[in-house]
């Protein structure tokens, strides 16, 4: 398991002062790209809730649509895209949620979701955490049920788990 | 087969006048949502090139990603990204293609596909095949060795298929 995450992590580029000075971009593509690194990371996420019935899976704009579309797949769910504000063309429920500067709007379409359906969220990187409380929210507008949380990437330093209101999360490789 | 596909179809959204007036959007997030008909979709679209090795599955953002990240965790292939400007942290390749009035980029990282890599790109709609063309010009710029491109719909009228340079493409829903 330990060589495993240092495995996969070993596929994860930092890229020093991106997208600004003093950040480090944890760069997920050469991952992606190595189809065991790709296939490990798909089932490692969707592990944690393997034997549990899931109805959808919610994926954020746009590289969580990477991740969360192959593990809707693996369990024969629906998949959900969270987009960013005027990207759905149907009726939909949006929420708010903090940038650096600023909010930010995410949408949902309100039949994306019935009430009582099982949802998983999964997204790339659990960084502050506003992005996912906001797809939390989203689900429990349309009457959802969650079952967790799950990220390839927790950015431990910016105590996103906190704002995930004490749902199951899961995330395969840490940075302080 | 034909009986499939007029199923399928049945999920998909007509949204009149969006994103303009006069334009029939065709909305895909009711069929994804659906379980059978998400699994049966990225099945479908995968069949083509079933028994084919395949290297690398490139998706275009950022519908194109809901489907070729699956399609690519079915084949045991890795997943790239093809982003548009400013969206990939590392050294890029670019290709200009064009919108109704004026053009935009479409990037791809420089190690993302190896030379002699087989590749399949993935998207979700083949319309004018702007998209697409750059997307095959970014694979032969890295040295990718083209399997084919494969579609859910293909707006026929826009003839796309025209600008795809006579490479093997499948599209599993057609609009005339």
């Amino acid at each position: 398991m330990g060589l495993d995450v240092d495995w996969l992590k070993a596929h994860v580029r930092d890229i020093p002062d991106f997208p600004a000075p003093g950040v480090t971009f944890r760069d997920i593509t050469p991952l992606l790209a190595d189809p065991k690194a790709f296939a490990a990371t798909v089932d490692r996420i969707a592990e944690p809730f393997d034997g549990r019935h899931i109805d959808k899976v919610l994926g954020i704009e746009a590289r969580g649509f990477v991740l969360a579309a192959p593990v809707a797949y693996r369990f024969n769910a629906g998949f959900v895209p969270v987009r960013k504000a005027g990207k759905l063309p149907w009726e939909i429920e949006r929420e708010e949620y903090a940038l650096e500067y600023g909010t930010d709007l995410l949408e949902i379409h309100r039949d994306a979701v019935h009430p009582g359906e099982r949802v998983l969220i999964v997204d790339d990187v659990l960084a502050t955490g506003g992005t996912a409380a906001a797809a939390i929210r989203l689900t429990e507008r349309l009457g959802g049920e969650l079952v967790g949380l799950a990220f390839l990437i927790e950015l431990e330093a910016l105590g996103g788990r906190a704002k995930l209101d004490g749902h199951e999360a899961h995330a395969l490789v840490a940075y302080a």
